[in-house]
Parts: structure tokens; C-alpha cells; sequence
């Protein structure tokens, strides 16, 4: 037996931004695991199964994946962005944390393209100094954390990213991380909309956080929030490298 | 004349995880740029020409690089893992502000896999929850906000990645750090040293911050520390999805 499960960065969407080394595992695997939208982006072909799935199944899929290496498949779970930011790297090792028999399998994480560095690319270089990422879903985590991460963030003076800012069943809490933000920043803190970057859905807005509202979010967006020095040299948000 | 800059990411070593975009930038270019070891990645071919310069140069490289389109030439300035994280992209910015006239250039940031991924997927999932990035070089900033961003980041609970931990002409600065962080955190916390990661040399390895020593790190290190809910499953390190 041979099997081997690889978690796999896509990136945020265009096929030239895929690293051969995913490419590579794509070619080689017997199997792909995925949310519905990341599997429609690997091309199907003789021998390949394609296991589709929906967002909130993440452990399923990674037992689903685990148990395809132990049979001797090898299996490839996808991810957009990289696998280890918010996506089903840590969902694969919560399972193997309970069932470590597992732990003899050949298990492998491929880095990807994250949808904040792709977005931070197309916009300048608002991340060119010290910064953070922070998943705005309270889907696992208390919503007070959230809060308490946004303050001290902005007291550190991070650029930062949010993933995840808003969807349908979170209409509130980037409104509310604005709200957070104002009271912290000065009203001409630089903020990026950056939604669907490297497709052809891309649009990128930039805006003051006085200006920012919750609508300019939704789940296909990526908010970048530069520090205090972030600024505009023509259509270009850069962070500088020094800090005062 | 149709002259552009791009400022492009080699990821961490590996050429498997340099992207195809970069790749075809390469491709066309008729100039390459950047620190020696960088450009040394770059495969020579007839009617290329590169331009390797010292480490802190930046500045002076990418004016050389704006020139160079300007002239009609096409021009990649390269940094290792992601241009803008503590890289190149923000130092062409900051020429482009004192020297507005070549805003009208074609100017184009790609994006690539930078050291903190590479060396997360290489250790399992560490930061697979909130976390944040600090360049722990205190050459274009007051080693003050470095002591304030660790103190903080460590009240906000994040994983963090240290970028430039430690250098010959900087040796005491990593050692500081340690000391701040073991003022915050459990002596219990998981550090990660991760070292040349994805080249022939890299090495990875493990420690409590109970154990950590300056020593552990070089200026090839990537070193990242696990938030309080970072554990161990197997040789893999990672961090759970949720907070409590």
C-alpha cells in the first residue's frame, strides 16, 4: 500500500498562481476532496475521483480523506488560498488528534497563494510591514474575542487582514468590527475591498475607514485595513518598511 | 515603448513552488533584478541580464528597475517568498512617491509563497487560527514598537510568525523577545524554528518557549509561536479552528 493524503493550496483562483508542486500532486492523486467551488476548479480525468462537498463538512472531509490514504488511495483535499489560513489543514490534524492511528500515514501540506497576499499584490504593498489575519466569523470562536483581537490589533498599529468578513448568516459583525475600528484609527485609515481577486470577478475599491460601510463586504471579499502610515502613491496602497 | 516592472515573488527556494505567473514573467523579461542570492535562482539565458546587488539596497534597486522600464526594457525585480512581506514591493513604492513621473508605468506586483507558509505547511498547521506576522529586525524601526507588538499580539492570543529573527549584526534582538513573550505566555508554548525551509538544508524543529534559546535561530530562520491552543498531534503542530 502506497496512499497518501496531501491538503492543498489552489490559491485565490487563477490557474497560473497554482504552484507546480500542487499541480504535481493534482496529477498524481486517485482522489479529490472538497467544498463544492474548489473541486469545480480541479479538471476531471480518466481515474480521478472527485468528491464534492458542502462548507460545513470540513471534518467529514478530512476523515473522508484520512481513511482514502489508510485503504491506499491517494487523496488530495483542496483548499482555495492555502490549506494552513483558515481552511482544512488544522481540520485534518483535529481528526488525527482523535484517531491517531492515522498518524502513520504519509500526510503532506501544500502552501498556496492566500487570498490576503494575492489581494495585498494587486492593490500595492499595504502589507509591507508588521500585520495580522483575523477570520471575522464567529462560527468557532466567541464574538468577544473577535472584538478584543480588532482593539489590540490597532493599538499594535498591525496593517490587517480580514477573511471572511460577512455573508448571509453573519450580516452584522463586520459593521460591527468597523464600528471597533473607528473608535481605535483616525478616520483616514486607508481600507481595501479586495473581491474575487485573480478572477474574472475581480474588483479592488479603496476607501477611507470614515467612508467604509458593511456593504462593500460579502463572502467573497478580503478587507485589508492598512496602519497608520499606509498611503497612496497614485492607484497604489503601500505600507512603508520603516516605522517612526 | 512598451517598458514594465514587476516585482515578483520566488517563494522560499523550492523552484516547485514558484508560480506559473512569475515563471512567465521571467520568461519575457529582458532584465532581472535583486539581492545576489535571489537573483542566483534565476536560470541565465541569452538575452537576459541580471543585476544582483547587495542586501541594502533596495531603494537604489528598484530606482534601477523603474528606470529600466522607463527605457522600454522589462524588468523583474525578485524577492524571495512574497514581495510584499518585508520585501521588495513597498521600496518601489516609496521611489514611486518621490518620483511621481513613473506612476505612468506599467507596474505589476505577483504575488508568492513566503517563508511564514511554507514553513506552517512544512510543520502542520500553526497558524491555522488568527495570527500575526513581525519583523523582528530593528533596522527601519525602534526596537520599542517591536516590545509593544509582542506584548500585544501575545494579549490578543495570536499564533505569530518572526521574520529576521537574528543576524551577525543583530544578535541580541531575538533574545529580548524571548524574554518578553515568556513574561505573557506559559512556558509550555510551542516554538517552531524553521530553518532554509523547502531548500536542501532546511530543519525544522520544535520546543516549548520554556526551552527556546537565541542560538536556535539564524537569519534563515523563520520562527513561529503557536497561540495558547496550539498542541501537538504526531510530529505535526497545529492550531485549532476554534477559541474558547
Amino acid at each position: 500500500m502506497s496512499g497518501w493524503l496531501v491538503i492543498a493550496g489552489l490559491g485565490p483562483g487563477d490557474a497560473a498562481l497554482i504552484t507546480p508542486e500542487v499541480s504535481a500532486a493534482l496529477a498524481d492523486a486517485t482522489d479529490v476532496l472538497g467544498y463544492t467551488p474548489y473541486v469545480a476548479r480541479v479538471a476531471a480525468r480518466a481515474g480521478l475521483n472527485l468528491h464534492a462537498s458542502d462548507n460545513r463538512e470540513e471534518l467529514d472531509r478530512a476523515r473522508h480523506g484520512l481513511s482514502l490514504a489508510a485503504s491506499g488511495r491517494k487523496a488530495v483535499i483542496v483548499s482555495s488560498g492555502d490549506p494552513g489560513v483558515f481552511a482544512m489543514a488544522a481540520a485534518v490534524f483535529e481528526v488525527l488528534e482523535e484517531q491517531p492511528g492515522w498518524l502513520a500515514l504519509d500526510i503532506r501540506v501544500l502552501p498556496g497563494i492566500t487570498a490576503m497576499l494575492a489581494a495585498a499584490a494587486k492593490a500595492g504593498a499595504p502589507l509591507g510591514h508588521d500585520f495580522c489575519a483575523i477570520n471575522l466569523s464567529d462560527n468557532l470562536k466567541p464574538w468577544a474575542v473577535i472584538e478584543k483581537r480588532l482593539r489590540l490589533a490597532a493599538q499594535a498599529d498591525f496593517a490587517m487582514a480580514f477573511y471572511n468578513p460577512r455573508s448571509q448568516s453573519r450580516p452584522d459583525g463586520f459593521g460591527k468590527a468597523l464600528d471597533i475600528l473607528r473608535e481605535v484609527c483616525e478616520p483616514e485609515r486607508l481600507v481595501i475591498f479586495a473581491r474575487a481577486v485573480s478572477t474574472p470577478q475581480e474588483h479592488i475599491s479603496v476607501v477611507k475607514l470614515a467612508e467604509a460601510t458593511p456593504e462593500m463586504a460579502d463572502m467573497r471579499t478580503i478587507v485589508l485595513v492598512g496602519n497608520s502610515q499606509t498611503k497612496q502613491a497614485g492607484r497604489f496602497v503601500y505600507t512603508p518598511r520603516s516605522a517612526p
